[in-house]
């Protein structure tokens, strides 16, 4: 499997925020040829040491790297991606790993 | 569901890392009550622009986080938690994340 790890940290306007996430980031993403699972964080996130500055986090699953590049390649893809640049632009501190995944 | 994301920073010493955390601090990990699978990244991890600095993410998976914080309270999740500290002191610049997941 892949996946693609995005980690928002705490927005000025939480409300602003996920109204664009829930209402129009999810709907664009979940179109992306190849997405398998689509998770997200739910409730508050902590680090082991207490509270941290992290808002939501959501992890797209694909088959492997390849179905994941054609798939963020592909016009749904280029879509979300725009649209992500839209509620959480790169200046926001917004992370994202992209990577193979394996259970060990 | 509940996640704990780990991201390690690239690592000084490689191979030492490596011999650490697949020889010791998995299976030290396995052993932690609750943890119902344990994903790492394989190869390397990008972002969308590129390469980044990040050498591994491990996913812990546990039913809820009330049994997270219970297996990360016992004797062998303490034991795991020291181990890391051990290979990823917290001044490496590792990120640990805790939080209940959804599919959307």
């Amino acid at each position: 499997m892949a996946g693609m790890i995005v980690i928002y940290k705490q927005p000025a306007d939480v409300k602003a925020f996920d109204k664009h996430y829930f209402e129009t980031h999810i709907p664009l993403a979940k179109k992306i040829p190849g997405l398998r699972k689509y998770e997200i964080s739910h409730g508050p996130i902590t680090t082991v040491a207490g509270p941290s500055d992290v808002y939501l986090i959501g992890t797209l699953h694909f088959d492997d790297l390849d179905a994941m590049k054609k798939g963020m390649a592909s016009p749904e893809g280029q879509a979300a991606g725009a649209d992500r640049r839209l509620y959480a632009p790169d200046e926001s501190g917004v992370q994202m790993f992209l990577f193979e995944t394996r259970e060990v």
